[in-house]
This record gives C-alpha cells, sequence and structure tokens, in this order.
C-alpha cells in the first residue's frame, strides 16, 4: 500500500464498518492500460498533505557548492555555457557539465551480448548535468522570467545535442529536487541523459498509442489533452498554448501533466518561442506547487518520441511532475497498480482555489 | 537517479576523468525485456548499504497496537484465524482481518463505465490483513519454524479464498516492513489483496512469456531459474526445493528472488508440504537480510499467475524481496530503467561469505 509520509503512526479507531460499499474506484491510464485506485476511503483532505518541514535555509552563494560560480574546478569540464569569458571559469548563466558519476557514458559500442536469460551491453550513452542559475538559493519557480527561458532553451539544446549521438535512442529530460525526489544537492539543476534502447515502458506506450492511431486517425494524447480542457476540472493552468491538468487516472497525489495544446511529439522540436512560452508555464505551475504544498520534494520528467519516431502522428511530448508526497509500497511494486490517496478533481480545485 | 538513501551530501572532488570508458553495463529483464543499468562506478562495497540505525526498542507487547492479543476489537471482525477459543479474543496463532482501509471491498459490481479517455469502474476486490504472530517483536526471520509455516499455511488459505470470490481476477500477497518500505505498525504482517482487473504488468509479463514459451516450448522462468543455479554467482539460498538468488538485472540493491525449483504457476497450487518448506526458507532469507544489512526495511511480493491462467505452462509463482536501500528518481521515473547501484554478484558474495 501506499502510505503519506506525512501521516502519523496512530492507533486506528475502532472501525464498525465492514459492510458499507467500498470508496475507492478505479481508474485505467488511457496511455498504458494501466488501472490505479483512488482510494477515498483513506483520501485525506489536500491540505493535509502539505509539507510540514520549515522552510529552509538557502543562502545566495554557498562556497563548498560545486555547481556555485567560482567553484567550476569542481565539476567535470563543461560541455555547453550560455556565457561571456572563457569556458569554467564564471561569467556563465546556464551551465553544462557531464554528470561525476555518469550512468552512461560516451566510449563504448552498443553491441549486446550474452544469451536470452542474461542479456547485456556496455552502458553506452550520455549524462549531463544543466546548471539551471548561478543562484544557489532560487528554484526553477523563482527565477525570473528571462532565466527560466534561457534554462529552457539550454534543455532545448542539450537535447537537440544528445540527439545526435549515434548511439542515442531516447532522450530523458529530468529534475531531482529535495532529498526524497532522490538528490541533496540544493543548486537548481537538470539532468539528461541519452539511452542507446529505447526504453520498454516508452515501447508499450507506444503500443497504446499505435491502436489508437489505427483505431480512429488520431492522438491518444492530443485527444486525451482536448478531453481534459473540455472537462475542465482537472486543469490547474491554461494559457500560452499549454494545459496544465492533474490527470484522471493520476498514480500519487498532484501529479501535474503540462502539455502542449497542439501536436508535438518530441521536446526536441519546439521552437524558440514555444520553449519560452513553456518557461513561463513551467515556472508558473512550479510555483504554485511550492506555495500551496510547502516547497514539497518533486521529481518532473519530460517525456518525448523516441528518435526514431519523432514524426509519426502517435505521441504528444509533455512534462509530469511527481511530488514526493507518499511512499510506494509491496502491492504498488508486485502490481504496478497505484493507490492514490487523493482525487485529482478535488487536488485541481486545492489549487486554483488559492490562485 | 536513484541515490542512496544512506549516502550523506557531500562535495565532490574534483573529477579529471572524462574519457574513460563507461564503467556501468545495461543488463536486460528477461521476462518484462526492461533494462536496468548496473552503475559499477557509484556502486559502493556490498557493506556500504547496511542500515545504520540503531536496532529498535521492540516490546513483546504493546497494549496500544491493534495486532497484539486482547485487542482484537480495535481491528475489523476476523475473516480467519487458526485459534482456539472464540472469534475477535484472544486464542489464536494467526488472524486475518479485512483491512480496515480496504483499497477495495466486496460490495460492488465489476462494470466498466466512462469512455474511451476516462474509464473506471468501482473499487471492488478483497484486501485483508494477515497478522502472523501474536508477539509483537518478532520479525518473520525470527518466528519458530512451527510458526512461520502456520503464517505461509495462512497466506495459501488466504490466497484460495480470494481466489474464490467471483470479481477477482488476480491475488498479490505483499508484505511492507518498516517506515521506507510504507507502514508505521510494527507488529509483523502481511497484506493480501484480490483485484477486478488482471495488473497490465502481468499481462505485458505473460505477452515475454508466451512468446518465449510458443518459440521454444519451455517455461522462461523456469529455465532463468536453472540457468542461475548453474551460473551459481548469484545464488544465496538453496534447498527445500527452493532457490533464492540476486536477479541478473536486480533493479535495485539486494533485490532476491525466491523461487521453487520445479514448475508452479501459482501460490495457490502449492502443497502443505512445499508450503511448509517454503516457510523455513523464507525465514532463513530474510533472517540473513537483517543480520547482514542490519535490519533494513523491505517489501517482498508474491507473484503469481493471473487466475485465469493458472494452467498455462508460462508462469512460475516466486516472491522478490526489495531491501529499501536507495531513493527512486527522475530518471526511473521517466524511463522506468532503474540504475542500480550495487552489482548483484558482488552483493551475493557478500551474503554468503558471512554465513
Amino acid at each position: 500500500m501506499e502510505r503519506d509520509a506525512s501521516r502519523e503512526p496512530g492507533i486506528p479507531e475502532c472501525p464498525v464498518r465492514q459492510s458499507r460499499p467500498p470508496m475507492s474506484e478505479l481508474r485505467q491510464n488511457p496511455f498504458t492500460k494501466e488501472w490505479v485506485i483512488i482510494a477515498r476511503d483513506r483520501a485525506r483532505r489536500p491540505d493535509e498533505f502539505k509539507s510540514r518541514r520549515e522552510p529552509p535555509e538557502r543562502p545566495a552563494a554557498d562556497p563548498s557548492c560545486p555547481f556555485c560560480p567560482g567553484n567550476e574546478a569542481l565539476t567535470p569540464p563543461e560541455v555547453a555555457a550560455f556565457r561571456v569569458g572563457s569556458p569554467n571559469a564564471p561569467g556563465w548563466w546556464v551551465r553544462t557539465v557531464t554528470n561525476r558519476f555518469p550512468a552512461l557514458a560516451p566510449e563504448a559500442s552498443g553491441d549486446r551480448s550474452g544469451d536470452h536469460y542474461f542479456r547485456r551491453m556496455a552502458g553506452v550513452g550520455r549524462h549531463e548535468v544543466i546548471i539551471e542559475t548561478p543562484a544557489h538559493n532560487l528554484p526553477f519557480g523563482l527565477l525570473s522570467n528571462h532565466q527560466a527561458q534561457e534554462a529552457v532553451l539550454m534543455y532545448r539544446a542539450r537535447y537537440l545535442a544528445l540527439r545526435e549521438a549515434p548511439s542515442v535512442k531516447a532522450v530523458i529530460l529530468f529534475k531531482n529536487y529535495g532529498e526524497a525526489a532522490g538528490t541533496s544537492l540544493v543548486h537548481p539543476h537538470a539532468q539528461i541523459v541519452g539511452t542507446p534502447i529505447v526504453p520498454e515502458h516508452l515501447r508499450a506506450q507506444y503500443a497504446v498509442a499505435t491502436q489508437y492511431y489505427d483505431d480512429t486517425g488520431g492522438c491518444i494524447y492530443c485527444d486525451v489533452v482536448k478531453e481534459e480542457r473540455k472537462a475542465k476540472e482537472r486543469v490547474v493552468f491554461e494559457g500560452e498554448g499549454f494545459v496544465a491538468f492533474h490527470p484522471f487516472a493520476s498514480r500519487s497525489p498532484f501529479e501535474t501533466w503540462i502539455a502542449p495544446t497542439h501536436h508535438v511529439p518530441s521536446f526536441g522540436q519546439i521552437s524558440t518561442d514555444e520553449a519560452k512560452r513553456f518557461a513561463r508555464v513551467l515556472a508558473a505551475v512550479l510555483s504554485k506547487i511550492s506555495r500551496h504544498l510547502n516547497d514539497p520534494d518533486y521529481n518532473f520528467v519530460v517525456h518525448s518520441a523516441p528518435i526514431e519516431d519523432e514524426n509519426k502522428p502517435y505521441f504528444l511530448w509533455h512534462l509530469s511532475i511527481i511530488p514526493r508526497l507518499t511512499t510506494v509500497a509491496g502491492f504498488e511494486i508486485g502490481s504496478g497498480i497505484f493507490i492514490n490517496t487523493a482525487v485529482p478533481e478535488e487536488t485541481a480545485a486545492y489549487m486554483n482555489e488559492r490562485d
């Protein structure tokens, strides 16, 4: 069962209710065909998910931070930067370096070895860190418009660069924010990985999208976005050519998608103008999450078409934000069915009421 | 990226190594076709994964614990017990109750509603808690042989009971142990859920297993178990008709499978004798994990064939144990590719050296 990370242990009260109708509902994710359980019985009011931690003290610069200006020698050499002056010195406003512990690296071949049971290949690919601002203490949601746009333009530049590497079949852009999301580095940064295989995960989504296209002639992602905009009850932001919503079959509380309102399969295909508008939307949505949930830890991920499928009309790039408010437990691990203890319509209303 | 939960934040040292060959390896899970990254570069020595927490103080009984004898009124009425005396009073040695916050409940129909985009159904199914012992402070690995056997016989009894419910299409048996695994209840217990749909997760595994059967005439699970026993380097226990190993493509450090050495698709199909032998193996393996990793939090899950497929020769029931030593982060969420910071051969050797 998923457990609310913020819920304290306690003694259950005596429950005299074994013959009530179930208060939970199953909802099917239209993109993966996976079901989730929306557990109304366990659900708490949206404001109960607010993080209870103290707002952390964050200095504007930290002399021991490898991402702060002046400490460029503490990272691997930069592979790209928006800057004045020479590489690997101050003067940059967005800076990309190879990950110091790369999960994947360029110097290898993508040849498979081993048999059907033990198939393997070298860890070939790319793994970079995008330092989004020189300011140690400015999370993405607090960046100036211009700085957020520059960060997103760097996302796109690195997406396009990784896309060209011959070993790379798919590009994953993501951010880990906070300890519960998998990072202890405070300085604002995102990561980008080019994988030498198309993730099975994405193959499965393509199978669903392809069938839908064959059945209807449409893009399942675009059609769901259209339906979410029509239904309105889960929409938390609309404008600039993007829509943000809490998906109907969200796997966890306050899961938020940002999707373009017209068909673009890959993040690498967005125009400069779209990138700038997207930066504003992303900053606005992250800032809302931070304000209304008291700066929770979160991950975000940009989902894009695999490179070989970029021109098929089956996919819509989008970004999903997963606030890390709950713990995945044995049932989810065993079944792949997530239990969401919040109701997406209610969490969306909560966000909208507070604007 | 996955992060080691026990690793403290710190300043990276200067890394002068951008042109080294990659130290990571991709390995393919033969059952799901998903790849994992075994990150040798980030890997730490197996003993560095040991939990650093103090051994918790656990009294033999806790007057406020709803699962302790004498507190039967604090739980929903029991649905099964191995006991002397009347229901819902002391005298039991294994006791099953409906979950107080059931994710799924019997009183509903499995009819779908909604359209292609927003498909839903009532949360029909079963959700029970199996209290494995009256002793508040005895984790499964410390139970007497007899008590462990009785617990597993209850697992089987409830598996078979849930299997008979007309709404139930698959049964998931699992345990959450410790806060990081999703529970704050110390008293030893497992949970069992009957779902009204076959998880997509399991459908995908069946597609792979079916193709393998069509190609080879064999069961992919039985064949991999045979290969793991032959390779030996990842095996941590063998005997009683079962084998335990750290899978070749483990998604996280010290992931451990226990599988029968002959073909049985569903946990519900095991004999009484097999159940008793399995109980001994499970207790031995959990005890080893607890001793050598300092009582880590973990989940275990029993994977079984969906009910409608129990008699197909494609699946082997097995139990997987996931010690919760690391944090899943954005890359895993986005790609489904897990980064494992330990090498399965090394973690298996670590376990074996310490016996």
